[in-house]
């Protein structure tokens, strides 16, 4: 299984994930700017993995102020400054922000800020640790529910590339192979940045898992052949009321596994819920450059000039999510109700 | 607008839309085996299209068997063989079968058999002419189905490039503008073969028609936005119970239109009907190959050795279709009992 991230002491390597599957390449991160534009530019995407590089970029900013400055107060307007810079990376997944303040939070609770660089980098290392572990818990109660023999749909990449290792979606199947079931997987290509046939394909043949490629229009085909028997995906953002923001394509698959009677579950860490937003609706999605849809590395397929739209993510309602598998457990129908037992008070 | 092909007497030019839109090309197919080859490989695509061009290839076959031969039963055999394998080019498609089992019947009507080939010249004109007029028909009838103002979300093709001219899908969106209607289309890029990026976008663009192009999977957001008025697609075949065939991708587009509660319209001559099925299970559906999805433009994004399926076509259960629109008139709410109207007895 390859590793999405490698923490050396003063760089982040991040395995460069836009030119997989053809080529395995580390970029080296320096600084803060360089963790920011490798998540900016997807080189390391998928909500847990962009929250773990994002902590980590916290420490390296940590290392650079700490530099810079003669006094606390400055020592922690420069570390916030990286913050707010990281933060503003992307839009949509919470656990960007969630690993960030994490980070500030701990910062200043320190009194001797000279400690604090070393501090964060034990803070960072505990919270990728926490991330496998997490993805660990979540294959294990997700893995119960999936009959001895099923095949997986899933979409984009949801798998330890997208994590600190073992993965959300994947790692319910991962879990499920370990416990002895015959577990194969169907991957949508998830087009535009073709997560699906460059990362997911990638990473499950590493390890020996059947997968089987389908474009993103094929899934309303392969379940009204009777092929799937569950959809799982992960998850970049969960409202209060169970409403998911995932990868585009998300939403439709929902409704298609709806239509067949298949049932359709969400794989996320807590950190993915944000109960300060009341429902989907609330969630800012992430519009990207038309360049994604237009080109394929850097093959142009549509005509000059003409308009594109490249929302990132959407939102499933949380009326088609059969259950909400989690590092705490499985939530099934998800619902505001529901969700309240989970929720911080 | 550009022609799908041009014939200029002894060969048929067919624009290869396997390069559009980078390069506007026409192969010249000087025999039969020429025009089988660029169906096979999609250089000319579209049900209609497919079928005037085959006629055209009857028409060089015809010339090619009269030199050969020396009895009428003679030339009759050498033009069944080619009609064989014209149709063998691809299995989904009813018009290809439907316009060279015309110019079969047509050959066999003439007692003369030197009078065969610029007989069928004859009627492969007619047969191309008619495929316009049809699609002007088509166009007129269901631009009455569209609001003053209204956003068309298509799927594929189903343009001027997929017939002989003026399109069907396209061919209502034409006829809504000419009637001073305000109309607006998404494409769907239709990945495999990407006819919705490179052919639709083209297409329209070159017609002034504006066009914002999405990848597939973001059809249910676009939907979601309240941004559809309508879904408009062509056919490959159409069963007698309404059930219609047609690129991979119309189903799960069908089934989204449903569930937000968007018509749902299937654009077609007659000649796409196919009265000998009952129902869509019975029709075949092409598997293509795989590399038409682990490649774009020759460039691989997919792991080398991954397990991928590739059916061209899916099909659409009549109870999803809102009405199908063709020359003759439109038909709400298809099924077997509304199609025997217009079965041939």
């Amino acid at each position: 299984m390859s590793k999405s991230m490698k923490w050396t002491g003063n760089t982040l390597e991040i395995l460069d994930q836009t030119k997989l599957p053809l080529v395995k390449d580390y970029v080296i991160c320096k600084d803060y700017r360089d963790v920011r534009d490798a998540i900016q530019g997807m080189k390391v995407r998928g909500a847990p993995a962009i929250g773990v590089s994002a902590a980590y970029g916290m420490v390296l900013a940590a290392y650079e102020c700490k530099d810079k400055v003669d006094t606390r107060d400055e020592f922690l307007k420069c570390l916030d400054n990286a913050a707010c810079y990281l933060i503003s990376a992307r839009p949509t997944a919470v656990n960007l922000e969630w690993a960030v303040r994490r980070m500030m939070d701990k910062a200043r609770e320190i009194e001797d800020f000279a400690k604090i660089p070393s501090t964060l980098a034990e803070l960072a290392e505990e919270i990728e640790q926490e991330d496998v572990d997490t993805c660990m818990k979540i294959g294990e109660h997700g893995a119960k529910l999936l009959p001895s023999r099923a095949t997986v749909l899933t979409h984009c990449n949801a798998g330890a590339l997208a994590t600190a290792g073992y993965g959300t979606a994947l790692g319910v199947v991962r879990a499920a192979i370990e416990e002895g079931k015959e577990i194969q997987v169907f991957a949508g290509e998830t087009r535009p940045f073709l997560q699906g046939a460059r990362l997911t394909a990638f990473e499950l043949m590493e390890d020996n898992i059947p997968v089987t490629l389908i474009t993103d229009n094929m899934a309303a085909y392969v379940m009204s052949q009777g092929l799937i028997d569950c959809v799982i995906v992960g998850a970049d953002r969960i409202a209060a009321n169970g409403d998911v923001a995932n990868k585009i394509g998300t939403y439709g698959l929902a409704v298609l596994a709806s239509e067949h009677d298949i049932p359709f579950y969400v794989a996320a860490p807590l950190s993915t819920f944000d109960f300060s937003i009341q429902s989907g609706k609330e969630i800012v999605i992430e519009e990207r450059d038309e360049d994604e849809v237009a080109t394929i590395f850097g093959q142009r397929i549509a005509p000059e000039g003409v308009r594109i739209i490249n929302p990132a993510f959407d939102v499933t309602p949380h009326s088609y999510i059969t259950a909400i598998i989690t590092d705490c457990g499985v939530i099934h129908s998800p619902s505001t109700e529901r969700l309240k037992g989970i929720a911080p008070v």
